[in-house]
């Protein structure tokens, strides 16, 4: 076994420990965030820290790293009060590990990496149309993390889109079928096969699968 | 496509409404959170929310629920300061699951559901013996979400553990080989398999694969 005690890992050149770091929580999602500034321009960026906050009412969460380079997605939702959360599909992870790059604010990640900036319902942030999950959120609240500065944003949803034959009528979603991919750090892309799905787990109970 | 508007979200059953919004966001890590109480009780719990927060110093963070109910997890990160976090992997992913289930505070889930407490250098939290990727970590700092009284914690990284195959020399996890396991929601796992490794994006270069 390999063990790191935190000297160790102090101790680790910084793109060693960066990666080791961000690898050891395991799969994370894979979403892209869109957005504009108050005069129009685009910014769409890749995000693994994409997390569930609550269904009632429904809120999404995000971080957001320390605000000591220009970090487009945020002023733009401090300027405009809206985002949109896009799924990475197989088909589309390489366009998404491309948004990651050091764009100009002038350039759009979405023309600049081949996916397509679309916009629903007249909603005030921009949708990417290739991802099979799309959706608009409200920007909620924000919380500094004190420890390194980062921040996490908090968002409401207002829409959201999916295919008909992924949206199943009790809620589940099929994330196989989806194709979504989840990342290992910042740079392993994973797909996913479902081994099944239980029902909610009881003390005197064996776990169940549903289907 | 299946469309939502916030009012038809609402409009959703509770626990239809509870799937959707846990599910929309993709693949989640899953991972087990371990702790004991001041007097000795271990306690066990699968979370979903794991998060990177930062690699310098090294802090991983997750979400609580609101603390409505009983929360062992957190009232004994709160009396001890530590709890480890121990990768769900797909050979105890159905233990894992049944670690959700709403178990006394005398009853330990490792014991309940199958799982192997061990303590490793005398860190002041429990481990999961099975788990393939063990974190043990001092509580760092917590923010309160208004929006709907969750709570993130946030933790310092004082030591990991994981086989010397999965560890590379940069840092590099390999997820498919530790048969890592997602979540989707509260109820769907999901195996992994890999794609690729992928440079560091940059402006100008096409994106290449590491390998």
């Amino acid at each position: 076994m390999a063990r790191y005690d935190l000297q160790d890992i102090m101790s680790l050149e910084k793109y060693v420990r960066i990666s080791l770091i961000n690898k050891i929580t395991g799969l994370k999602s894979a979403n892209l965030i869109g957005t504009k500034n108050s005069i129009g321009n685009s910014n769409l960026a890749i995000f693994n820290s994409v997390m569930h906050i609550g269904a009632n009412p429904p809120l999404l969460g995000f971080i957001m790293r320390p605000l000591l380079a220009e970090r487009h997605t945020y002023a733009n939702i401090k300027e405009t009060g809206y985002f949109t959360i896009n799924m990475v599909s197989t088909e589309i992870h390489k366009q998404a590990h491309k948004t990651s790059a050091n764009f100009p604010s002038a350039i759009s990640e979405f023309h600049a990496c081949g996916l397509t900036e679309t916009y629903i319902d007249d909603y005030p942030a921009p949708f990417v149309k290739e991802s099979k999950v799309q959706i608009g959120l409200s920007f909620q609240e924000e919380s500094l993390i004190k420890a390194n500065n980062t921040i996490l944003i908090v968002g409401k949803i207002e829409k959201i889109i999916l295919p008909d034959t992924a949206a199943k009528k009790d809620g589940d979603i099929d994330l196989e079928s989806l194709e979504a991919v989840g990342i290992g750090g910042l740079d392993t892309y994973y797909t996913c096969k479902r081994i099944a799905r239980y029902q909610y787990a009881r003390v005197e109970e064996e776990t169940k699968k549903i289907d």
